[in-house]
């Protein structure tokens, strides 16, 4: 159960940014990723172009910290979902607050891990196709002290993980470590049955170069907190039922895991009931808590405040994340058109909402709150449509600050996205790598 | 009207490859971009992890082609919306068929236009903010051979433009060329009356450093072909009124131009009606046409086919873009789960479309059309819900190529694409700039 080491971040800082990363100037000289947060840019004296996705230091570190206590204070671990950033500026935050691994979904994220030093990785996905599958197997051998885990829910994905392990047979020291996924009808990947996980279990046991470390599902997307109990209970009788069989090795904890980051307080309540004999690792893969949202996790996380008899941290989650941009034109009285679109920001979990603006070269000394009525009402490629009221104060040139919905979305449409204080100057490049 | 040259494709070739692109074979050696088409990769020999986003090189070719014909034969010129791809060895393919310019959408995207080479660039946008302004202002003193167009909509707008020209006064003979935008009530931007119009051309004018270019719309978003005609046909009145008024400077072409890939037909039907006594420049920016379309632009062609009185080159606009991804689960007889999502596919314009399947090491000697009755039901961050037949052929590690809707949304979830030959030979990275 021994966290990892902090990550390489000077292996980071000192890679050149491609001169045409949108958010960095025009025209700016070759810059590193480190040099970015020596210019002592501001993005409110307009010395960066907008669009820009900046996040807020004070309330990273912030949520950061929360998240951290709330995992200690209620023996639970956290392996949070790196695919939501891409950032291993974040990964090494993440890690110095005590995180046990990171969770990947794709080889290339788990590449991008290793690549900045993240000694454990949990790849909440089953490998597949010969790429995939050789390059878990290559970097087991490669490096002893890296430690990944990866998922299984039937015979056939592992099948392919057997081929592997045979082509590249990993040291006895460090195999592939499975967790079983359990599903559910009409969702996504995951065993459909008890008895379907358990044959998938007992497999992985009987395959040379694999081990049998848990189980786990992706509670995330389900409508209801009732439904993700009912998911996750699953893992836990699964556990219980393949410890009674025997199936878990005697020289590792037992791992239960799961996903998302709208129900994680009702993984920890479960995952808490579960006693057994050998220790449990009780690991929670939430990723968007990190500069949470102003839309659908805001919602969770109140939810979560309100019901959870997990103990709560004194604080909480607030967003810390905003697209920043221009107003373009305001054609008429009653509409804006603002130069940031789909390729800036997410809409699948609502259209970016209105938080603040600030006209450049005036009077006003910090960005304002958006007085009531101003909506998004459209999202094209390039552009965002506001309804507004007729005396709204937005005129063009005003620069508008965006809350946005699911992180996930809004971080891949940047190579780079800016650490801010909380006067708008830049801190810190977060180079990403979708 | 002269054209402009070619890109300088070497600076592009000699870029280095970040190893953590998504799309390269994990544990690559150091590759440049111009590296990568000649390692002899094969897409079904798995030597590419997947998903991947491939163009087929046979196709891209015949669609640059036939709209270059479709232009030439029907006096139009095309700057294709460079925004599409913001792949520069695509922009090079546009212009060595006959582009007249590049579109983009922003000053990041002018500026990747002028590192590799691109002379003339029309900005379908209005600059607004220090850096987007002062940027084109420098860039017109820095290279006096590069010409830039911009678009102007109201006062406010301008007089951004104004400034700039002030704080950065362009050389006479190379001044800011400004298009006047013309748009229409609960639209985008663009004046809303003929008379704001015309007001905005007379103030382009009267400014030190801007000179008056024409006039445009963007229609590309329009439900109806008769929406659209209504608004070029603003485009081609004002053309009319300004030229009457004697606004437009005796040295140049007037131009009149229209944006999207949907109703360029009519855009061309109309522009080709407009006779003035001075030379007049029909500039048409469709972007998507040259990797096309599975599902929207595909129906919209249909309808160019049947109705257009333009003349038609023989063949036609085929989609050249396909995503490829591995079945990852069948958890139940009736879906699967394929591993790609809404990092790697738009699925603005309609899911993606399933359109053929490989089993490797098989003895497939080629993809095969996939049956009937598999459709695609969801998409999450890094999966596609795919519904079938019970009997469907396809199980875990087969590869599934999809078909795209709005190819915008697709090239801006890859910094590489690949260009494959018929059987899927990788021949090219597209390396993109978003």
């Amino acid at each position: 159960m021994t966290l990892i080491p902090r990550l390489d971040m000077a292996a980071l800082d000192i890679l050149p940014l491609d001169p045409s990363t949108k958010g960095l100037p025009y025209e700016a000289a070759a810059l590193t990723v480190g040099d970015v947060g020596r210019k002592g840019w501001n993005l409110l004296k307009g010395d960066v172009p907008l669009p820009a996705a900046v996040i807020r230091d004070d309330i990273l570190t912030a949520n950061s910290k929360w998240m951290s206590a709330f995992i200690e204070t209620n023996g639970l671990f956290l392996a949070p979902h790196g695919k939501t950033t891409m950032a291993p500026y974040l990964f090494d935050l993440q890690v110095a607050d005590g995180s046990w691994a990171i969770t990947t979904a794709t080889l290339q994220q788990v590449e991008v891990c290793r690549r900045f030093g993240v000694k454990r990785v949990l790849l909440a996905n089953q490998p597949v196709g010969r790429q995939a599958v050789d390059a878990c197997f290559t970097m087991l051998r490669a490096d002893r002290d890296f430690e990944l885990y990866c998922l299984a829910d039937g015979p056939a994905g592992l099948a392919l993980l057997a081929d592997g392990a045979r082509r590249l047979p990993p040291p006895a020291s460090n195999p592939l470590r499975v967790l079983v996924e359990i599903g559910f009808t009409g969702g996504r990947t995951g065993a459909r049955t008890r008895d379907e996980a358990l044959a998938v279990a007992r497999s992985i046991v009987a395959t040379p170069g694999l081990k049998l470390a848990g189980f786990e599902c992706f509670e995330g997307l389900l409508p209801t907190p009732e439904a993700a109990d009912k998911l996750i209970d699953d893992v836990v009788v699964l556990a219980e039922l393949a410890a009674k069989e025997g199936l878990f090795a005697k020289d590792q904890p037992i791992i239960v895991s799961a996903g998302g980051s709208a129900f994680f307080d009702r993984a920890g309540e479960r995952f808490n009931k579960l006693a057994l004999s050998a220790p449990v690792l009780r690991v929670l893969r939430a990723g968007c808590y990190l500069t949470h949202d102003s839309i659908g996790y805001t919602a969770s996380f109140r939810r979560i405040q309100k019901e959870t008899s997990l103990k709560l941290p004194p604080g909480g989650l607030v967003a810390a994340l905003e697209v920043w941009a221009y107003v373009q034109s305001r054609p008429e009285n009653i509409r804006a058109i603002v130069g940031l679109g789909r390729r800036d920001v997410g809409s699948d979990s609502g259209m970016p909402v209105p938080v603040r603006w600030y006209r450049p070269g005036s009077a006003m000394t910090a960005p304002e709150d958006m007085p009531k009525g101003h909506e998004v009402v459209g999202l094209n490629d390039q552009h965002c449509h506001v309804s507004l009221p007729a005396d709204s104060p937005l005129q063009v040139g005003d620069m508008v600050s965006f809350g946005i919905g699911h992180p996930c979305t809004t971080f891949d449409k940047w190579s780079m996205l800016l650490l801010v204080d909380k006067d708008y100057r830049v801190t810190k490049a977060l180079k990403t790598f979708f």
